[in-house]
C-alpha cells in the first residue's frame, strides 16, 4: 500500500515530540571535539536483512533476467528444508531461493570511551551481505584506537589510509565489496562526528568553513577535473545566499520523487491504485521500471502517464538491462510518454556507451540518468567528461561515504549537471537527504531538475526516520547521519538468527 | 637472487620424468565428458599466503606511498606479541603490519563424483584474502550439484549465473572482491575440464571449435565493439596456419620479458647483479618499477638502460602513482631512456585520463600499457574503443577467468592493439601462459610487440610450474590449467594455521 509518511508521522509512528521541537545548534568550530576526543574502542557489525522478495518490491528488470539465462536454473534453488543435510551452512544457502532483492544492510556501530556512539550502514540485496561484513572486519583493525578528532583533522589522510592500504588495495582499488564496506565504516564515522557536534550531518556539512570541508575530500586522481583551488572557490562563492536557502529548506524541504508505484512486479490494478493515492497525496514526479518487455513497458508507460497528465514528471529505470544499441531503439519506442530520464540503461561502467546513449536520445528530449553503481569519484569524473549523463545519482553508500560524495557533487556543479540522488532501499533516504541539503545550501543553489528518489519502504526501523511532506523531504533535525536503526528491529532482522528468519527458514 | 627456469628445470626442482614425456593429445570432442558427467560434490576454498614482504619483493610506488598519508600511521602498527588480548582474532590483526604485498590466493579445489578434481585460484596480496573466501563461499551454492558437462554446454549461462545473481550482483557487478571470487571459481572449471580432456588448458582452446569458442563469451554490454558473429569470424579466419603457429610454440615458446631485476625495494648493486644475471640467462626485455621518487627513477633506470644496451627492451611501471598531469611530466622526463611503455600511469579506471596520456606521450614513442586492475571486459572495450592504451595486458584473476579473457583477445585483435599479460604474483605465470599461447595460436597470429610478463618467484610450489627457456614460456604439457599448488605448500602457507606463519607470528 502506498502510505507517504507525514510530518510528524513516519511509517504510522508518531515522531517523538523531542525531536520535532528540539532546536538546531549553529556551532560555528568543533567544539565537543575539541572538549572530548571521543576514542573508538569497538566496532561492531551485523548482518541485517529484511525479507523484501516476498512481495515483489524492488523487482526490476535486470533480476528477472536471470532465471531465463542458464537452463538448469533449477539447481540454484535449494529447498528450505535440505539445508540442513548440505557441506555448506545454512547462512549461505538459505536465501539461494530469492531473485527478488531482500533489502539489507552490512551495520556497523562504533563505540567510544565517552559513550558516543556512531551508526553507518551499506545497503545490499541480501545475499553476499555477509562477504561486506567479512571486508568491514578487515577495516576495522584501521579505525579502532584512533579519536575522532585524530580522524576528522586529517580526513583526507584517514580516507586515504582506508582506501589505499599497500595489500587490500588489491581488491578494489576503491570499487565493489571492499568499496561499500569503506561506505559503511565512515558513514559510521561521520553519524559519530554530527553526534558529538550535536547536529544533523547535514547541519554540521553546512556550517563547516569551505576550507575544512576540502580538507575531507580525497583529489587523487580527479586533479585534471577538479583541484582543491577550485573546489574551495565553488564553496566561497556559494556562501552568498546560504543563510537564505538553508531557512528555505527548512521551510519547504527539498523536491523528492516516488518509485513506490511502479515496480515490475506490480499488477495494472496495483499500479493504478497507487498512483491515484500518491498524486492525492501531492507527489508529482513519478519513475517506471522498465526493461523487461517492450510492448508490456509501452502498456505500463501510457496507464501511468494517463494517470498522471501531461504536467507531471515520468521517469524510466531499466537498471542496466539493455546494450547500447537495443537501449537506444528500447527507449526511443518510449519517447511517446515523454520520460525526463532514462536510468541505467547499460552497463553502470560503459562510459563511452552511455555517451553514445545520451547522444542519440539528446534529440528525443530524454536524458541519461546513472550512478547507483558508478563505483567512485574517477568513474563519475568521466561520465561528466565524456558528457555520458544529465542527471548525477549520488549513492550515500556506494562511494566512500560522505567524503566522496563531496567530490562527486562538486564535479557535477562544475559541469552544470544536476544532481538527483539514488535512494529507497533501506536507509538510503535517510542517509542522501543530508547530502542533497549540502548539495543545494552550499554548492548547486539550484533546483531546476533536481529532485531526490524517494520509496516508502523500511522507514519505520530507524529511529530518525525521513520526513515527507508534500512530496518534499523535510530536513532531518536530530544529531547524527539518521541510519541508527531500531534496536528491536536490528534483533528480529539479523541474519540468520533474527526470528524473522528463523520463521521463514522453518517454513 | 635471480635464477631463471631451464627447460625441465624449474626453481630448482626437477621435472618429473612422466611430466616430460607425456605427449599431447589431441581430441577433437569432449570424449571425457561424453563418458563421464564429473559432477561436482564439493568445493573447498583455503587462504595460501606467502610472506614475500619480508624480502621486499613486489614493492612499488603505490605501496609505498601509503606511509606518507596519514600522519598517525602509528595506530595501523599492530604489534605482533599484542594480538591476543585483542578483541577482534588473530587473523585479521597480524598481517596489519605489512605494507609491501604477501603474495597470496584464494585457492580453490573441485571435488567430483568421478574423483577428478580441478584446481584453480585467484591471486591477492596478503590482507582481506579471507574476503574473497567468504565470496567464494557465497558462489559455491551455484556450482556445487552441477556437472562439468552440463557447465561447458551452456558455459555462458553459467558464466551469467555466477555474475548476474539477482541479489549478489550489487556487489560488483562484475567487479572486485565478487569477481575475483568468480574467477578463481570459474578457474577451477577450466582446470577441471582441461584435465577431463586430458590436456593442457590452451591446446583444449587450440583444438576447440571456434562456435564453441564463442559458446563461453558472454557478450552483454560489448556488442556495440564485438558481436558474436564478428568474434566467430575472427576465429574462424585465424585457423589458417594455426599447426604451425602451435608447432612453433612448441618448439620455440612464447617471448617473456622479466620484473625480477628492479623493484623499488631494492638496491643499485642489487639491480646490477640481477640485470647482469638475467642477461647472461638470455633476457631482453626488462622493467623497471618507477614513481616514488623522480631524480631516483632517471638514475635508475638510465643504470639499467646502460647495462641492457640499446637493443633491448624497456618498460616501466608506475603502479597507479600519478594524476594525469603528473604522469604525463614525469614520463616526458623518462623519454631519455627510451621505455615502449609506462605502465599504470594513473587510476586502473581512468579510461579518458590514459587516453590524454596516451595522446601526449606517443610523440615521445611511449605506449601506455595496463589491464592488472581493468575489472572487467566493459572497461576493456572502453581503453580499446577510446585510444587509451597500445598494450593490453590482461590478468588470469581480475577477469572472469578464460570466458571473459576469451572476450579480451578478440576485442584487441578487433583494434589490432597488442596483448602482453600480466603475470608474477603467485600462480599468474602458471595460468596466464595458456591464454597468451592460444591468443597467438588461434586469434593474433602476431609476435611484434608482443610478450608475456615473467617474475622469477613461488613456482616451486606448484605440480606443473611454468618452465622458462632462453626467456620463451615453454607450453606446459601436463593436462589442465597449470595451478595446482603442492599439497605441502598450502599447508605450510595456510594463513594463519600454516608452520610458516605461525613462527612468523611467534616472532
Amino acid at each position: 500500500m502506498f502510505k507517504p509518511a507525514r510530518h510528524g508521522e513516519v511509517g504510522g509512528v508518531s515522531l517523538q515530540r523531542s525531536q520535532q521541537q528540539k532546536p538546531l545548534r549553529s556551532h560555528d568550530r568543533l567544539n565537543l571535539c575539541a572538549e572530548m576526543s571521543h576514542k573508538i574502542v569497538n566496532l561492531r557489525v551485523r548482518d541485517v536483512r529484511f525479507p523484501t522478495s516476498l512481495e515483489q518490491h524492488g523487482s526490476d528488470a535486470m533480476v528477472r533476467s536471470l532465471c531465463s539465462s542458464f537452463s538448469t536454473r533449477v539447481h540454484v534453488r535449494i529447498h528450505r528444508h535440505s539445508h540442513k543435510n548440505e557441506t555448506f551452512p545454512p547462512p549461505l544457502m538459505s536465501t539461494l531461493q530469492h531473485t527478488d532483492p531482500d533489502y539489507s544492510a552490512a551495520y556497523v556501530v562504533l563505540d567510544t570511551d565517552s559513550g558516543l556512539k556512531g551508526f553507518g550502514l551499506t545497503f545490499t540485496l541480501g545475499k553476499g551481505t555477509e562477504i561486506v561484513l567479512c571486508a568491514v572486519k578487515a577495516l576495522a583493525g584501521l579505525v579502532i584506537g584512533k579519536s575522532l578528532q585524530e580522524i576528522v583533522s586529517n580526513f583526507r589522510g584517514f580516507y586515504r589510509l582506508l582506501t589505499s592500504d599497500g595489500q587490500m588495495r588489491w581488491l578494489g582499488p576503491e570499487k565493489g565489496v571492499i568499496h561499500l564496506a569503506t561506505a559503511a565504516v565512515l558513514n559510521a564515522v561521520w553519524d559519530l562526528w554530527a553526534r558529538a557536534e550535536g547536529k544533523p550531518l547535514w547541519k554540521l556539512l553546512v556550517d563547516m568553513d569551505p576550507k575544512q570541508i576540502v580538507s575531507c575530500i580525497d583529489f587523487r586522481y580527479i586533479t585534471d577535473v577538479l583541484t582543491e583551488e577550485e573546489a574551495l572557490d565553488i564553496l566561497v562563492k556559494a556562501q552568498e545566499g546560504k543563510k537564505q536557502r538553508e531557512d528555505q529548506m527548512l521551510k519547504e524541504g527539498y523536491p523528492a520523487y516516488t518509485t513506490s508505484c511502479a515496480w515490475l512486479g506490480y499488477s495494472d490494478q496495483q499500479l493504478k491504485q497507487l498512483c491515484s493515492d500518491a498524486l492525492k497525496s501531492g507527489w508529482t514526479r513519478f519513475k517506471v521500471k522498465v526493461g523487461a518487455d517492450l510492448e508490456d513497458d509501452i502498456r505500463r508507460c501510457r496507464l501511468i502517464r494517463k494517470m498522471i497528465g501531461p504536467s507531471s514528471t515520468l521517469m524510466i529505470d531499466a537498471n542496466q538491462r539493455w546494450d547500447v544499441a537495443e537501449a537506444i531503439s528500447w527507449v526511443s519506442r518510449l519517447a511517446e510518454v515523454k520520460p525526463l530520464w532514462i536510468e541505467e540503461p547499460t552497463s553502470p561502467d560503459d562510459i563511452l556507451g552511455h555517451a553514445a546513449i545520451s547522444k542519440a536520445l539528446a534529440p528525443l528530449g530524454i536524458g541519461v540518468a546513472t550512478g547507483e553503481q558508478c563505483h567512485n569519484r574517477v568513474m563519475f569524473k568521466q561520465f561528466l567528461q565524456a558528457s555520458a549523463l544529465q542527471f548525477v545519482q549520488i549513492d550515500s553508500c556506494r562511494l566512500g561515504s560522505v567524503n566522496e560524495n563531496l567530490a562527486v557533487l562538486l564535479m557535477a556543479y562544475k559541469f552544470q549537471v544536476p544532481v538527483c540522488p539514488h535512494a529507497g532501499g533501506v536507509g538510503l533516504c535517510e542517509l542522501v537527504q543530508h547530502l542533497i541539503l549540502f548539495d543545494y545550501i552550499c554548492v548547486s543553489a539550484d533546483l531546476r531538475n533536481r529532485m531526490c528518489e524517494y520509496v516508502d519502504h523500511l522507514h519505520e526501523h530507524f529511529t530518525s526516520p525521513v520526513v515527507i511532506q508534500d512530496a518534499h523531504y523535510m530536513p532531518p533535525k536530530d544529531p547524527g547521519y539518521s541510519c541508527e536503526m531500531l534496536e528491536e528491529s536490528v534483533n528480529r532482522h539479523e541474519y540468520p538468527e533474527g526470528d524473522i528468519w528463523k520463521q521463514e527458514i522453518q517454513k
